[in-house]
């Protein structure tokens, strides 16, 4: 089997902008934040969900291995091409098909950009709740099959929550039509969720239903600091059940974080060990505004609170969410390592605590900032060892994720398993469970076409 | 191989509570809205994991078929059995393990009762938001089974949204430990989704983690009358944009079975052709109602409401909750037969007018009553046919079930397939689909010997 075969094969079907190879190919990047050009042999554009199922047929046919793009923008290596890899992009895939008001649904097929989709929605008085930095760029395709989390989780849940139907295109180009547009479809197994979260290794997602919410009309937020771990469970608890169901962003930011990224100007005094940024979403603006002030304050009164500030305009609430994204502050002070694990809330004090230790022991010049979606469980830790600690990455790694192992915790919260974590799955997952993964995957892709080495080997 | 085999094989590990045969298994119900005696050869009751595991082992060895109990409220008779089935029942597995306020989860076993948690839940200041007319008798395993819905479905989601992790036991014996409690986790497949609302074919649930949510402090519930179905979707969408996140059920009856409901006193007059049973959940009971009230005016206003009555006390509430659940009267009318079908809100209206339609050409004399969670898409119809068209079923399938092929609808928003509905299982899943279900079935069960013929033969 050649690469030109498949190339022959195809290229009546796909077109030549279908195909793209040599010139075309090298000039473009192998990821939205690299500088590198992408290495591949070929890359596959599909523009229907009949060449995508024709295009994968033929892969399977000839027993090639491909690697699935969407918008290039993930972070545990899941895209990562060699120069002889065979790509399949769903970029060509870029179309919103329909917005029904009255089911709040949306249809579109999976290369559509998530922004794209925001925007399709507002416009329509409605919300798509996902939201996350890479919007511009990320897909709704990747989205589904990375099952994405972001700032509203709390509220809205992850991008799971939001899939109701789905196509999905098997390793032999079967189609799935399991597009429901309903809340509620029990008839036989729900297939979606096979889908959602495998990170396409066990079907390229070619198109979706999502489920649309309405549009916010009241925002509010606020920064808090705390000086107990435990307050900051409380306020959790606090906000979650007396904002009414509004509670949509609970962020916390460890001190050294805030302090990094607050910089000269902190809206609080940088001398609290947490820092909570706190939203809630509401349709009612002056009946929000006034609970959230009030219960602000019933907390405070309780000691939950050691100082607060509530936003009064946009550019403050920019400027606090500036905050918490300011993740590049800590890339500037050198090579650095991102995790974003999940543990549960009563353990996560500890844990941060324990981590620490651990780093501290094994390389004692390291840095580790701490902040995260606290609200769902997830932390970001970003990790910098010392210049001649570089070598040292695979520490930082053990000083992380070995303490999650007795506390049931997971080594990714919300980025995937990709190529970068394989090698620590087993911290997260028992061996009965990975044996199952592999059943999943060898009965629904028997040749190990898709996204091989993902995941697990 | 002989059941007697069987027996002698597993008494040891069970112990003499744990296998029920003979005069003890005849003195049992078949199902909690049953009189019958129940049919089985055995009941095994294994009273841990470990003997479940042990238990599916040796049926497997056997190759012997084995049906599932937990509550035996189904309906879909997917608890149905013969004299020569082997039955496994949860119900020794009957366990609250664990609650954690801070972490907001509950660990019990599957054969707990609902209602037993909820009260464990709100005994701590929490909720499990997980509410249907059987909670005295289902069990959490089997509404994660079959992923039950409710009355909450709008705001909470189905069964599944609430299951944070499980443990279930294949057919072979092996023990799968997903008993993850973080609302992230993104390391591998996310298999527990397998289980849910499989109707025990892949394997049985027999422990969780659930998802617990802030107990509400306000109540707010109305009855709405519309002269049209537009005003309903219309309602629907005001109030869940304006009552900021706490619409927790929109139920909708339609005029003929608000009449046989409400009999004599009606709350409403009932000459409209819809009513609206709405109800919020809040936490701060004097806001909530100001703007319940405030909301249901601006519909008035808007022209979308022809009546309402907002309740005043327990006891009004009550009796509108009375009326929603009269199935009851239906059933005093004769033989009739209960569906649960979904669909777009969109189509809902033209839906229920093309099945009376058919159901008059095909049986003049049959009623039809038509209710449910519109607000999730999901209908129910309870169709009576007339004595002398009693063996007419069938016709009453065709004339529910055919509309939805073209629509996209599902022959089961809730209650599941099991028996009862897998010769229409065809109209809400594809060919392909229903090849995907199988391959996961004997991937997973070879010998198929969980619940078969459930869902699909």
């Amino acid at each position: 089997m050649s690469i030109d075969a498949l190339i022959a094969d195809l290229t009546p079907i796909l077109g030549p902008e279908g195909v793209l190879t040599g010139e075309q190919l090298a000039s473009r990047q192998s990821g939205v934040w690299a500088s590198q050009e992408i290495k591949a042999s070929v890359i596959f554009r599909p523009s229907s969900t009949k060449e995508l199922s024709q295009t994968l047929k033929s892969c399977n046919l000839f027993g090639q291995q491909v690697v699935v793009h969407g918008g290039l923008t993930g972070l545990v290596s899941g895209a990562l091409t060699r120069s002889d890899d065979v790509v399949i992009s769903t970029e060509r895939l870029n179309q919103i098909e329909k917005i029904s008001v009255d089911d709040r649904t949306m249809r579109l097929q999976a290369g559509v950009r998530l922004e794209s989709a925001q925007v399709a929605a507002k416009k329509r008085g409605l919300m798509l709740p996902l939201d996350l930095g890479a919007r511009g760029s990320c897909t709704l395709g990747g989205n589904a099959a990375t099952n994405a989390g972001g700032h509203q989780v709390i509220r809205y849940g992850m991008m799971r929550e939001s899939i109701l139907g789905l196509e999905v295109v098997l390793a032999d180009g079967t189609i799935i039509d399991s597009m429901n547009s309903m809340l509620k479809n029990n008839a036989g197994y729900d297939l979606k969720h096979l889908f959602i979260g495998s990170e396409g290794t066990l079907g390229i997602i070619s198109r979706l239903i999502l489920r649309l919410r309405p549009e916010s009309l009241s925002q509010e937020t606020a920064l808090l600091a705390c000086t107990d771990f435990s307050h900051v469970i409380a306020l959790l608890n606090r906000f979650d059940r007396s904002l009414g169901g509004t509670l949509t962003a609970f962020e916390v930011m460890w001190k050294n974080f805030y302090q990094l990224v607050a910089n000269s100007t902190p809206p609080l005094a940088d001398k609290f060990p947490f820092y909570i940024l706190m939203e809630a979403l509401g349709n009612d603006p002056e009946v929000d505004r006034e609970r959230f002030i009030r219960v602000i304050s019933q907390a405070e009164e309780a000691g939950e609170l050691a100082d607060a500030v509530i936003v009064k305009s946009g550019a403050e609430r920019d400027r606090l969410w500036q905050l918490r994204d300011g993740v590049d502050k800590i890339v500037d002070l050198g090579p650095s390592k991102v995790f974003d694990v999940s543990l549960p809330l009563s353990e996560m004090d500890q844990y941060v605590i324990e981590v620490k230790q651990r780093l501290k022991s094994a390389l004692p010049k390291s840095l580790c900032f701490v902040f995260g979606h606290v609200g769902d469980g997830n932390l970001h830790l970003v990790c910098v060892p010392n210049q001649e600690e570089l070598k040292a990455f695979r520490e930082v790694e053990k000083a992380v994720y070995n303490p999650l192992a007795n506390l049931r915790g997971s080594i990714s919260g919300e980025h995937g398993i990709g190529l970068e974590k394989k090698d620590w799955l087993s911290i997260s997952r028992t061996n009965d469970e990975i044996q199952l993964m592999r059943l999943l995957k060898t009965s629904l892709d028997p040749q190990g076409i898709l996204n091989s080495g993902r995941i697990f080997d």
